[in-house]
Parts: structure tokens; C-alpha cells; sequence
């Protein structure tokens, strides 16, 4: 047995998330099939974490356990014939057994696009949150400066109805940028929560709109307890943008 | 009777092409549509000119006469909430009835898009033509601004057996510029033949690939005659890209 290293990226429009699930397609299903495919084994994939329905990923990291010999180089090109334009292979590396796609991670970035305009551009449009109303970006980006740090998220993520051992991370970045029409929310950290990033974009473009004060993202980050006020923003602006190991 | 004009542009992949066709659906008839459920009026919208099944739009433009009051800026917003994301109207102006959005055009920019590397992006690849072989830039900037004039361009039309007034059009610029791995041929002209810019980026593909020298350029163009040395290049790179009055 050998262990593989998968660097990927997708547009999560057409999938129902990474993870396999009950209903419809999902990526690591896709990939899992394409390597059935081209090796014959029957291979299970293991990802850096779930992404879900209708997200993307600018880079997604999974490993994966496979008995024949591969030529890198080849596997990768197979990879990507095999699979649809949605889904691309970046690339394929030998580790070492202690290598583990989602254990071993150190961090993440994740990045959350706005397209903050009357009008989104056709081909835009599968991959920026539209918010029509104009944004207070710097109203935003200093609430985000606020939640930086080690820190409880309980008010930052959905209730999955399930026990969590801890809902403490580490918050290394968390930044608000525009550049033209485009308003950037990028969050690193040792890892996220259940829908972390789309909770605090969905609080910040509250903030942006000016039905949050600034100074109430440490109010109800304290308060450990999940409300109205925290919405999810909607899945098509998130991108999973990197795992570092 | 007041006539309109509509700035548009929209994501072609889905669609027959500009102009309603037997098959399929096309832009015009999404908006003539639009502009049915809005006004109750059986509009014939007229557009600056085709574009072709996939092909893309970032910006066309069209005009209609419309009977009744209209309030311009309720009309744009009602025609982008009826119609899909995939055509937005960027805007709604009054004009006399001497515009005619083909006839009184002064010129077109087209720009044809390649990705030139192993992998497309997931989020480009409805928006590029991809070419793996690294192509020499150089050697198709050189190639294009030879084509450079007002000239007769039957060997870069497809023969889609009618007559055809003249093929003689004025190219004011046909350049080609490298950033990363985004090669841009941009092209404008008094006006162009059918499949004349797919034409043209076909022929300078084959120059990036090596298949065609420089100089053959100008024998090709000179000799009046479409032969295979002269391919259509694929319809997802195509953007009309703008259109002066």
C-alpha cells in the first residue's frame, strides 16, 4: 500500500458538497469513481473536511491508500480525462503513511466573495454573493479585526444537533477587503467550525448593511449562543482557498 | 412609438446564439420574452449583429420600439428580474428613431480568450478555449499584425454558401497579448464576416503551435480561398466584447 496526496479544485455548483450523501452527486463520490476507474481498486478518498452543497474549492487536499504502482504523472493526466471540467486534479504526490488530509492540516483559509453591484456579470454569477446594496466595508472589516484570536465560535456556527467537543479555534486572519465592486472575507484558522465562514460573512454583511454596530461582534461573539442576528450567507460565494500541512 | 435602446450581456453556453433560431433558445428571444411579460407588447428586439451558439457577451447591443410609457430605470430592473442570470440588461436608454443598433454601428470588439496551460480552472471553463501546448505568443503577435488593414478577408470567413455583398472590412487592430497563462486576441473592425474571428484565432493558434510560419499570414489572406489551413476556433472563448456608435 502506498499513500497519495490529492491537490484538487471544483466548482461546487452542480455537487451536493464533498462528502458523499444520500442525495444527489458529490465530488469526492466523482473522484472516488474516477479512480475505480482508471485503477481499478476500490479506493475511499479522504478530505481535508466537507465543503458543502454549492461550494467550491480554489484548493481542496485528500489522501488516499492505493496497492498498484502509478505513474504519477499519468495517474494525474488519467485523472483529469476522466473526470468533468468541473472538477480538476493540480496534483498527485507520494507521502508517508503519517500523512493525513484532514489530521494533519495546520491550518485553513477559506475566502468569502462579494459582488457588492447593482448587476452581477453573467459569468460571475455561480461564484460571488450578490448583495445589490452598497456595503460599509470598513464597518466590516473592523468588526472582523475583533474576532481574530483563540476563541469560543458556539455563536458562529449552525446547531447540527450534535454533540461538538469543542467549539474553540483558533481565528489567525480574519480580513475584509474591496477592490471595485468585489468585497473579499478572508478567514485562516487551525480549523472551522460547521458552516463558521458563511455565519460570520452572513454576520459581517449585517454589519455592512449597517444593521449591526461594530462593536456588537463582540457582544454576541460572547455571548456563546447562536441567533437570528448571525444569518448563513448563501453557499455560492464560499471558496475553500487552501490547507496548509 | 419610442425606440429603446438595451446595453446586454450574458453567458452564451446555454443558449443557440443571439439570434432565435428552429432550435433551441436563444438571447434574443429570452428578452423579446422579457419584454413581453413586462409590457404586454410583441417587441422585435434588433441586435448589433449574431453571435453564435456558446458565444459570449460583454456587451451587446440592441434596439426596440415599445408603445406604451415606460420608466427606464423600472424597465431594467424588471427586465434582470425576469430574465436569467445569465443575461443581465446593463442598461436602458431612449434613442431617436435614426439608431438602428446593426446599421448605425461604427465598429466592434471582439476578444477571443485562451488558457494556455495544463489545467482550467473549474470557475474558467465556460469562459476560455483551453490550448495544453505552450503556444509562442511572439510569433501570433507578429502573425496578427500583419492581417492589420482594410482588406479582403474570404480566406478567414466560413463559406456558409450565400452571397455575400463584399468580404472586404477595415481590421483596425488584431493583437495578441500574453498575462500568465491568459493569451487575449483582441480584434476590432468596421464590422466582420461570418466566423471571422474564430477564424482568425484559428489560424493563430496554428502560428502559436508552430504548424504555420509568420510570413504565411499574408499568403493565406492574399489568397482569398478558406482552406483547412484556416480552423474555426471553438465558441467558448468568444466574447463580443464591445460596440461603438
Amino acid at each position: 500500500m502506498q499513500r497519495y496526496r490529492f491537490d484538487i479544485t471544483y466548482d461546487g455548483t452542480d455537487y451536493s458538497g464533498w462528502q458523499v450523501q444520500p442525495n444527489g452527486m458529490a465530488v469526492q463520490e466523482r473522484i472516488e469513481n474516477a479512480l475505480h476507474e482508471i485503477t481499478g481498486e476500490s479506493v475511499r478518498l479522504h478530505g481535508s473536511g466537507r465543503t458543502d452543497q454549492g461550494v467550491h474549492a480554489r484548493r481542496q487536499v485528500a489522501h488516499a491508500d492505493l496497492e498498484g504502482r502509478i505513474v504519477l504523472r499519468g495517474l494525474k493526466r488519467s485523472l483529469n480525462a476522466v473526470l468533468p471540467g468541473d472538477i480538476r486534479v493540480l496534483g498527485v504526490s507520494r507521502v508517508s503513511d503519517s500523512f493525513h488530509a484532514r489530521r494533519t492540516a495546520l491550518g485553513k483559509e477559506y475566502r468569502y466573495l462579494i459582488w457588492n453591484a447593482e448587476i452581477v456579470p453573467p459569468f460571475l454569477r455561480r461564484y460571488r454573493t450578490h448583495v445589490r446594496d452598497r456595503l460599509d466595508a470598513a464597518a466590516m472589516s473592523e468588526a472582523a479585526a475583533s474576532l481574530v484570536g483563540r476563541r469560543d465560535f458556539a455563536a458562529f456556527t449552525a446547531n447540527p444537533n450534535r454533540v461538538v467537543e469543542s467549539t474553540v479555534r483558533d481565528l489567525r486572519e480574519l480580513s475584509v477587503t474591496k477592490r471595485g465592486s468585489e468585497i473579499t472575507v478572508s478567514a485562516v484558522a487551525d480549523g472551522f467550525l460547521y458552516k463558521m465562514v458563511r455565519s460570520l460573512a452572513g454576520f459581517l454583511i449585517r454589519v455592512g448593511e449597517g444593521a449591526e454596530p461594530v462593536s456588537e461582534a463582540r457582544v454576541i461573539l460572547e455571548s456563546r449562543t447562536r441567533t437570528a442576528r448571525v444569518p448563513t450567507a448563501p453557499p455560492e460565494g464560499l471558496f475553500l482557498w487552501n490547507v496548509r500541512y
